[in-house]
């Protein structure tokens, strides 16, 4: 393997060279017809073509790949299926890409102990298809489920509709095995029913690939329920839905997914999709209930009666698989089919305490008026995770800078009551510039003591989640020198 | 404040005199027959003075007092009120014990927001009985409740019956003001509903005092339940209440809690407490199930048709609060109830994965008869959590030797089945030596490289959780220099 020169850092050919011989030729990217393909991930506002890529087919060419930019100094960024909506894969201009999509093995799904041990490309709902035969299944539930890796929702700590009951991927994730920014190879967390020591998984997961790379996956199974039933509420507008989805939570029901579509949601959803929502519906409400079967019908009765007290003017119920698909359908499709109502639009990730929901969607409403960009409003209710959609034609002189100052306010006010910047999306690229807000100078500093102990040159996934990296270097008798990222500059992009 | 003279690291004097007119003198105890009372935590069989007891009566003088052994790199060591079960709070023979137990103040209990948010030093159970006139508690229990702090259990990530359904302390801590062992305030977490970046909460709780002093702490509160009812199940052997067990948590139910314990441990509490467990049991099984009326109600019935065919001869059910105190006063007092048949006790806190408890306690049982040592069951049997409790006399020659022989070798028994060192209780100054029988070298170095970002002179709780303090300037280019441990040799009291 070729040494760094000095104190000088390397290029992505010297990493490239460094390779050649270990890993296939096919794996190797450097085309930049080929490489074009891979300069964003779901956040497509956001484009930078990486400098290699690597195509890691076996968790050994992970490790020579970061051995290779650790020895060079080279920034690498980790991707998945790149479905991320925070630009949290976004390549380094002149950075490595590894992506992890072609690691596809299902090591172990055991019922008797409730988990499953697997490659990070392994797409999120082939969990749940291979553990449903043992009835169980993968609780964390992304949107992008049916094309989003393990890996991704790892780094991510990937929510979804049904998080509201069961908790994030932090909460189903045992074990991780990592190649460190240094190119170690360790293991997090442990297979068995307590680990000792600091939880460095909960650290690790979330982390939006700055710790390290993720090459096997241990997560928890959870038993899939005896019976489900979801619920369609239509109401005349999101104040009552909103005010039914406070009642369901405060008569001590846990749902496992509470989610409310708004008028203009709801109208994209039937354009794209025709999924037959009640008619004339300034608000649906689909709330979806699980246990066992006596316990369900319990609670359905007094969501039906709540519904109904608040205002609900039509509710259905589905309790087999392809009725429950048609109400899942109209709310699963809503991000996409906001394309039939508005040329663009931003996906917005916010979160406030469930209590402020009322207020903070009223504001939005004159938020929205006040600027004339339209808002379409589909989010975890039960959570307060909202995700407004804010619409807008980008070929429209001034539209794109009013939707963005909209989207940005949107953030503000839920900081303003309590919230915080991102429900599940993540921070990635798109929402350092917001961590100031959220957190003290000091508090992010101490985050990334903890970045710096792991990444001393600050070569994983630089520019993410931290606005003003830290120098990790800083601190008095600590390693000194300029920091790999002032030079490279890549803040400049956001 | 005086300085440190170049390297050397100063003295506990060195610390009072900073500490001195900034702090009532009150609160500064150096008389060595006071400094006696600080000498164990709830580990007696070890014992250490401290150089200086600091009682902080505000969060200004933990970060005074921590900025002053900081500044004199002198080892500190942080106790609430000394209930632990792994000498996590056992003092440092040169260092500084910290005592928070005078911070006690409840700021907030609010039910809207389901958090509360208190002082280290407030006790668990009143964090309870604050919550419980407006529905709510704090889910974890530890058998230490009424008297153990919620900062001791942030530092322990402690445990308890009921955090089989409800979790363990890391489930239900939000944000955590702490004082870093630099001397800096800073905030983990957030009480917004959710943080981005990485999470030291959970990095933080369970560190056993390695990462810092909390001096805030905001959790989760849960609702209280409808309904409860608790089951009494006499079986003639843990054989059967362990199948009794499986078959249960294999039905799908997650009851509350799910005790066992055994002959042994059922004469102890018999003769300390008269609880009068069902006559002639080999073992019985304490099931809890709470939750909607209905759900209990039909749960109920599927765990007693269970308890049956697993042999069961006696079942006794309590629906009151007085019916519930009785059959958990056995359980409660078994461990202190043991001092009533054996002079002296080890009380063990290993885990199994729960399809191995029967292979595991049958092994017990030979190991046991095989040393001539008698073993004593109480444990969370449905999280696979035993406690056992190794009986041996002090002033018989070789009974000593002979019951931490047996107690090690139940534990090397826990990791044969692919189980850990401990479930609750902590690792502390116990079990560090355990350690590597978990983790390899490189996995234990990847933990202490967050230990070296928090405490690069190592002077925060040293000598716990890691048998080998990675010595934080051995990366190239990093803060070098002998590190203080080294000279002051902590570990060999162990």
């Amino acid at each position: 393997m070729s040494q760094p020169q000095g104190d000088t850092a390397g290029t992505a050919a010297d990493v490239l060279e460094d390779l050649r011989g270990h890993l296939p030729e096919e794996c190797l990217i450097t085309d930049p017809t080929r490489l074009a393909a891979y300069d964003c991930d779901g956040l497509a506002a956001y484009r930078v073509q990486p400098a290699l890529v690597v195509l890691t087919d076996t968790p050994e060419y992970v490790r020579r790949a970061v051995q290779a930019c650790a020895a060079h100094r080279v920034p690498f960024v980790a991707r998945g299926s790149g479905t991320g909506l925070s630009g949290g894969a976004l390549p380094h201009a002149d950075g490595v890409l590894l992506v992890t999509s072609r690691l596809r093995t299902l090591h172990e799904i055991s019922a008797a102990d409730q988990r499953a041990v697997v490659d990070p490309g392994v797409i999120n709902l082939q969990v749940s298809k291979a553990a449903n035969p043992e009835g169980y299944y993968f609780a964390p539930d992304p949107s992008s489920q049916q094309i989003c890796s393990i890996g991704g929702n790892v780094a991510e700590n990937s929510g979804g509709a049904h998080c509201l009951k069961y908790g994030f991927t932090a909460n189903h994730v045992l074990a991780l095995d990592v190649v460190t920014p240094e190119g170690e190879e360790v293991t997090l967390g442990t297979r068995a029913p307590d680990a000792p020591g600091y939880d460095l998984v909960g650290a690790f997961v979330g982390s939006e690939g700055t710790l390290g790379v993720a090459t096997g996956v241990t997560v928890r199974l959870v038993r899939l329920p005896q019976e489900v039933r979801t619920i369609l509420a239509g109401f005349e507008d999101t104040d009552q839905a909103g005010a039914a989805t406070s009642a369901i939570i405060a008569s001590g029901i846990v749902p496992a997914a509470i989610e409310i579509m708004d008028a203009l949601a709801i109208e994209a959803a039937e354009a794209a999709v025709s999924c037959g929502y009640p008619e004339g519906a300034g608000a649906v409400l689909v709330v979806e209930l699980d246990g066992p079967a006596q316990e369900v019908a319990h609670e359905f009765d007094a969501v039906e009666q709540i519904c109904h007290t608040e205002g609900c003017f039509e509710l259905r119920v589905a309790t087999d698989a392809a009725d429950r698909a048609a109400i899942w359908k109209g709310r699963k499709s809503a991000f996409a089919a906001v394309g039939r109502i508005s040329p663009d639009y931003i996906v917005q990730d916010g979160v406030v305490p469930r209590t402020a929901l009322p207020q903070v969607l009223r504001r939005m409403t004159e938020i929205s008026a006040e600027k004339g960009v339209r808002v379409a409003n589909v989010f975890h209710a039960g959570d307060g995770n909202l995700h407004p959609l804010v619409l807008f034609d980008g070929s429209v002189e001034g539209e794109t800078e009013r939707a963005e100052e909209v989207s940005g306010a949107i953030l503000d006010l839920c900081l303003e009551h309590g919230g915080s910047i991102t429900g599940e999306h993540g921070v990635g690229a798109d929402k350092a510039k917001h961590m100031p807000k959220m957190f003290t100078a000091d508090d992010l500093d101490t985050q990334q003591m903890v970045r710096c102990a792991f990444d001393p040159d600050g070569i994983a996934n630089p520019g993410k989640v931290y606005p003003t990296p830290r120098l990790c270097g800083e601190r008095p008798g600590r390693h000194t020198g300029p920091h790999p990222l002032q030079a490279q500059g890549l803040a400049e992009i956001f």
